[in-house]
């Protein structure tokens, strides 16, 4: 008798996107006519075309493909050492920070990095998350065993859960209790909040004193306009003893549906055996990579290297501007409404208060119907998120500034 | 203290391929000139150019990709309809066989799902595989923590080993005692052996009997010569109940390097709660891809859908007959020496005899010294491989022609 795996019974219904498609198809279907204004600002998802460096280097990669001579068949699993080389030169080494080009492993996603992680880790671990947080590194927990059963609000037994409020300006401090294994993502998804230095240093030495792995998200990185966040938790000393580093190109190259990210696993981060051995989590995870991956494919990676070329990095840093200038406008007619606004300086998510007595899922029914446009309602990314609202600024610009004046035509 | 997964430190060192990389780079670096005549017969890797119609659909992809109108982010992580549709309508529908389009969930890649189906299952299940065997099955089951230790051949504690011999014609007849889960490869990964209608028919009706599920991996259906042998599992009457199927366009479009792979869920395969209640798994499993997964590149499922069409079709079935070509002149090679030869027929694989008294890697290492031809070594994919040794026949016309003639200069 086959048995199924039953820690995801624990799995409340629906993940926050699939419940937003309902309503938006449920209010389509009513609503025919409106339905062709809506605009799109919920799902994280960037809209413009790939970079024109990204799309020639396809093409000459597929032209390669189209000959028995360039053809390429399985490539190494942890990415080709060319893009592994560009990757740890340009965003680490460049910038002074110690990353071997071996340490630098090429995946399709950074979601799935986030859920594989959890693979080289024991089961007995303490997990740490913030609330609000990106939804699927609570769920991969879940699935993993590593939690009891949820609440109504999407809390699980088993998990630390570290509360990002506006009075901490959504980055929480290190616990009073241990932990094991933390999550941290900045900027951060969905607040749109960055940890300054000494915050950051503040959870690196949290780590060392105990012996704790920090999986740290930076796929927001490039949206980063204050020069003193630091851009990557390598920055921080030490931190090569505690973290993993998680990187996208999906936010700075446009690559939601090309599929390339990687990750930084230190040869000198440690984690412990049962009986107490501390030993590096690197061959773990390249073994875990060899066994359950078989690499990216060969055009996406030529893609990806080809935001590292001169005309590759300034069609990233104008995709780039052209995002931040919606999240300022969006921004400001947030607050010309008179609400308070987070986020949208150093990431591309504004994070809004909700007015007083409107719960996340009224605010997101209230701007689907009277507004068109649909956002995301924070009470999807935790219970700390009831209250607030994220606004994308991955859009054109007409739809920002027609998203602008439709909030502004809202009677708050 | 964050903990390890321990399992991990049961693996016994080196996955087969790495192995027989590093002993070509030690007879490379040892004999520089013999090093330029290596022919590879190792890994099962294509080596053709892609299909024409695969690599016009990817040019016009990435062109709409290089557009604000045509960009595609994310992608529903299943896969397109439209790939699922033509999967289901031309591998299974078209051939009488019920498989709705939404129990086909796309990939990046057999070896993924092969290692990703775990997740889903519980840990106590007790798993049998075949003996020789593809190494991804034992190596995730090790990590998964489904086994015990390991010996010094490779076996592991807690796992069935079901012996494939030139006695059973290397396809295994299902067990006295009971599996919950078996993994089945036809036509085989090493030794190129297909099962019979009847063969099948009785693995059926051991996973019914067994409320077991069958992992079927059809990843060489496309070199099926043979009319009578079945192509799916679900050409069984009742394996909709009991088995999950496994599909890859790495060896029929020669995908190895562009990626693209396939699972079929059958809505009505059940497996069990601990308390006993039985479920359907492919919730389980539309969560776990949801969750863990974020779509295969729009570019290489455009690539996908291209194999379907007229042309894909006939440039698929001459990228076959040229490897089964090739096999054959490998098959008569090995005869012609003297050696006993199994597959190749309805596989690109042919299987081998050793000559009595030679281990697997005295004969790789005698293949690679003396004829400069590297093969896999049979014991690399378990004790009973041990004197074997495969032969791939993914290669050009004229490198096979000429390991045939090196073969046939040996001094057997």
């Amino acid at each position: 008798m086959a048995f199924l795996n039953e820690n995801y019974l624990k799995l409340k219904a629906g993940y926050l996107f699939p419940e937003i498609g309902r309503r938006v198809k449920a209010f389509s279907d009513a609503n025919p006519e409106a339905a062709k204004r809506i605009i799109r600002c919920g799902i994280g998802d960037v809209t413009e075309a790939l970079p024109a460096a990204v799309t020639a280097a396809m093409h000459r990669a597929v032209d390669e493909m189209a000959t028995r001579e360039g053809f390429r068949g399985y490539g190494p699993e942890q990415g080709y050492e060319w893009l592994r080389h560009a990757i740890a030169e340009n965003d680490y080494r460049a910038r002074g920070l110690e990353v071997a080009d071996d340490e630098v492993f090429v995946s399709d996603g950074s979601k799935c990095d986030c859920g594989n992680i959890l693979d080289i880790l024991g089961r007995q671990n303490k997990i740490a998350i913030t609330d609000p947080v990106y939804p699927v590194y609570v769920d991969t927990n879940v699935m993993a065993g590593n939690t009891g059963e949820g609440n109504e609000a999407g809390a699980y037994e088993g998990l630390i859960y570290l509360n990002c409020t506006a009075e901490n300006g959504f980055v929480a401090e290190p616990p009073k209790e241990h932990a094991d294994v933390i999550y941290l993502c900045f900027p951060n998804n969905p607040t749109g909040a960055v940890a300054t230095r000494a915050q950051l240093e503040a959870w690196v030495a949290y780590a060392k004193e105990h012996q704790s792995v920090i999986l740290y998200d930076a796929a927001y990185e490039a949206y980063i306009t204050d020069p003193s966040v630091p851009h990557s938790i390598y920055e921080i000393p030490g931190a090569r003893e505690v973290a993993i580093e998680f990187r996208s190109f999906s936010k700075n190259g446009g690559f939601t549906g090309t599929r390339c990210a990687f990750i930084v696993v230190p040869k000198t981060l440690l984690a412990s055996t049962p009986d107490g051995k501390r030993l590096p989590l690197h061959p773990l995870w390249l073994r875990r990579h060899t066994t359950k991956f078989n690499g990216v494919s060969y055009v996406v990676q030529r893609a990806a290297e080809a935001l590292y070329s001169p005309e590759g990095k300034q069609q990233v840093a104008a995709l780039i501007e052209h995002y931040m200038g919606n999240a300022k406008i969006l921004r400001e007619a947030a607050e010309a409404v008179g609400l308070r606004v987070y986020g949208g300086v150093n990431a591309p998510y504004i994070w809004v208060s909700t007015p007083k007595g409107t719960t996340s899922w009224q605010m997101f029914d209230r701007m689907l119907n009277e507004a068109n446009v649909v956002i995301t309602p924070g009470s999807g990314f935790g219970a700390m998120g009831e209250g607030y609202f994220r606004i994308s600024a991955f859009n054109s610009r007409a739809n920002v500034e027609e998203v602008a004046r439709r909030m502004k035509a809202i009677a708050w």
